[in-house]
């Protein structure tokens, strides 16, 4: 087999077999096949695609590159979720301890932040004692002890994804649905779970700007995980502001602590009982989505979700006083009121909100630098909402005056007023499953 | 200007200015540009395609990698010819003496070969003492003194056509026009002359497998050549069979001295005359292609273009008693007749008889090979022709008898007999010029 011919054989848009793709994700993986060729075998695949068939083999390639998790020490079906990306996004620390106190194991390896999308790790990080680096033993024992543990990714999952990530992502060759899906899905096949929750952002702050190319790409990694033999659901949700009113390590992990008591802002609450729903479902637990819905908001009101949350931050040796009372965690040293325009919050570039976040230091320039945990923006107005001349509409947790300065236009920038009260948009736009 | 956004820019379809192609070119040959972003940008061109004015502007930016020719101090227009490709192609050696005969200037440098076509370079080298590494000085001092001189390619003529075909060829970005054209344009251009023929073959032995394909290339070739300013005419010519009866270094030199003293094929002597006559018309010297042609046939009737052919040898240091008596010329070990069933010569697969006189070891598989300059074929019968049993249709010159008997079956095997006489096509297809 010669990459050449595989890359004509494309070209002339013809289906490549299990055994070509496999050749050209070991070859690359291993060295033999040059970053030129990938990257013309890759335009190629930006040009002609390729159908649901050789993406599942190209996702299956890319998750035998490396480790395969085993979780099979663990006891019941295992459910994972993901969020292809967004501002604001802790949903996993809210859906994870709701599914562990209705009994369902949540074994999640997580990664750390990079650009103006924040990382669970980083979150959880904010918590004082809070350790992400578990051996494998002390992963699979809380899991079966607690339900639920989070860990930093130590194991080498699927290589071949990051090495083809890095050259699509300087050849133009990302925007591609199945090159997409397979990133993701290979990721979350070498994680092991038996059920795939998907969280499909759409909108100004994430990849999929419209909810077609969000359908398109939930349907493409629904696919691939039912033909890989896993339960697989998407749920496509709203990314026009950023979710809840928090953006910021040490902000958000004080806003999932607010929702597991009973506070959370509502098209948060929505979007977090949707996912756990389906993570329910997928369990085999409940029979129905609106039977879900029962138990997970028992699951809040009693406080059997907060209480989950304190034994899982216990269980990572983090100080749980820090979660009894968040006044506790560390603040910036200057909290800076935003104000807006007098009218109806109309329109968010959310992207932009993430990117007045990274300015404060709440994230990632490249993989190596460091990240301010006490940074970040807390929203009190949702899009829809009148907002007053005199009315902060936000407030800059900072560090520096000059980064609150920077980020502060480019919040204002990122908002658009209107006279006339706009349209509101759905939380959670539809579901794709088999 | 980043790569990236210029590769995003054509995979949107649009046009790339002359500074963003300018950009790409220098930055590839200054090693700035990485080779996977170079690949991804050819298989974007493979999918999206250039413009006459884009490909003219990659072209001259080509062309102006390296060296341009001065050839300002020859007297006359300069006129140039380039053929794509082919097997038993001699017509630089028979079109150029006519040509100089004739008072015009014929100043070329010329390449060896590599693969199944011969190059001008190994095939003079064939004569004892010649010599094709002249100064500059001498270069020019033998067009002004014999109006005509072939050197080898010692000047650094567009680097950047080097270095990205080479890159096309493990890509497979090698089969699109503007490419194409641009690589041989570039060479053309940067070789100085003002006036340029092109011989476009096509059929079984040239890229171009249909006449459709070799006049999309003609016409993207003339495009390009007016576009900067030089006349330029491009023949259309049948490759369906070797070119002549003779294929191999000596033979090659051999056959051309016959063509000289007009004892040439037909078909051979009818392209030549095509080249030469298009490239007097471009002169200036002559005003209709029959008056160009019968200058031609005058040339060769009164053995002034043999005459001529003569004086250039003895220019360049070689023996010109082998071209007075062309049995001077070594010979192969084993001369050995080849046969084929009885019928018409119906069909020739041109690249097998190429491949068969590589095998002979008359072409070089790399460009560091050795070459044997006696080995070749003898085609005495040409499409069309009837064969008997007994009638050697061809005869090998080989070295060892184990290449002899490989050659053999290639050769035997690239023809196909036919008890009805095939359509005879013709020489010349048409010309494409503006």
């Amino acid at each position: 087999m010669r990459m050449y011919d595989l890359i004509t054989k494309k070209q002339k848009g013809e289906e490549l077999t299990k055994q070509e793709i496999e050749y050209i994700v070991k070859g690359y993986t291993d060295n033999m096949i040059p970053d030129y060729q990938m990257s013309a075998f890759l335009m190629t695949v930006y040009f002609k695609g390729l159908n649901s068939r050789e993406t599942t083999d190209l996702t299956l390639a890319m998750a035998h590159s490396g480790d395969i998790l085993d979780l099979s020490n663990i006891e019941g079906i295992k459910v994972d979720k993901h969020s292809t990306g967004g501002v604001g996004d802790k949903t996993t620390l809210i859906v994870g301890p709701i599914l562990a106190s209705l009994g369902v194991p949540i074994a999640k390896m997580s990664g750390r932040g990079l650009g103006h999308t924040g990382g669970t790790i980083d979150k959880l990080e904010s918590i004082e004692g809070f350790s992400t680096s578990l051996s494998e033993e002390q992963f699979i024992n809380n899991v079966n002890k607690i339900k639920i543990a989070i860990a930093g990714q130590t194991a080498n999952l699927a290589p071949a994804d990051k090495k083809i990530y890095a050259l699509r992502d300087v050849t133009a060759t990302v925007d591609n649905y199945s090159l997409i899906a397979a990133s993701i899905m290979s990721k979350k096949l070498a994680s092991g779970a038996d059920v795939i929750v998907l969280d499909v952002k759409t909108g100004s702050g994430a990849f999929m700007k419209t909810e077609e190319e969000a359908i398109k790409l939930a349907e493409t990694m629904v696919d691939i995980g039912e033909m890989a033999g896993k339960k697989t659901y998407a749920i496509i949700s709203d990314m026009n502001e950023p979710l809840g009113e928090m953006v910021g390590n040490n902000l958000e992990v004080i806003e999932a602590v607010n929702v597991l008591n009973g506070k959370g802002e509502p098209r948060l609450l929505e979007i977090c009982t949707e996912i756990a729903s389906y993570m329910l479902l997928g369990s085999g637990k409940v029979d129905t989505i609106a039977e879900a819905k029962i138990q997970i908001e028992n699951s809040i009101s009693s406080k059997a979700a907060y209480n989950k949350f304190i034994e899982f931050v216990r269980g990572q040796g983090g100080n749980v006083d820090y979660i009894k009372n968040t006044d506790l965690f560390p603040k910036a040293a200057y909290i800076e009121p935003v104000y807006l325009n007098e009218g109806y919050m109309a329109k968010c570039n959310t992207s932009e909100v993430g990117m007045a976040s990274l300015i404060l230091g709440g994230g990632r320039v490249t993989k190596d630098s460091s990240i301010d945990l006490t940074v970040g923006i807390h929203i009190k107005k949702k899009l829809g909402e009148y907002i007053k001349r005199d009315e902060p509409f936000a407030y800059l947790h900072g560090n520096s005056k000059s980064s609150i300065e920077e980020a502060k236009i480019r919040l204002i920038n990122a908002y658009e007023i209107s006279l006339t009260k706009p349209i509101s948009t759905k939380m959670i736009k539809c579901i794709v499953t088999k």
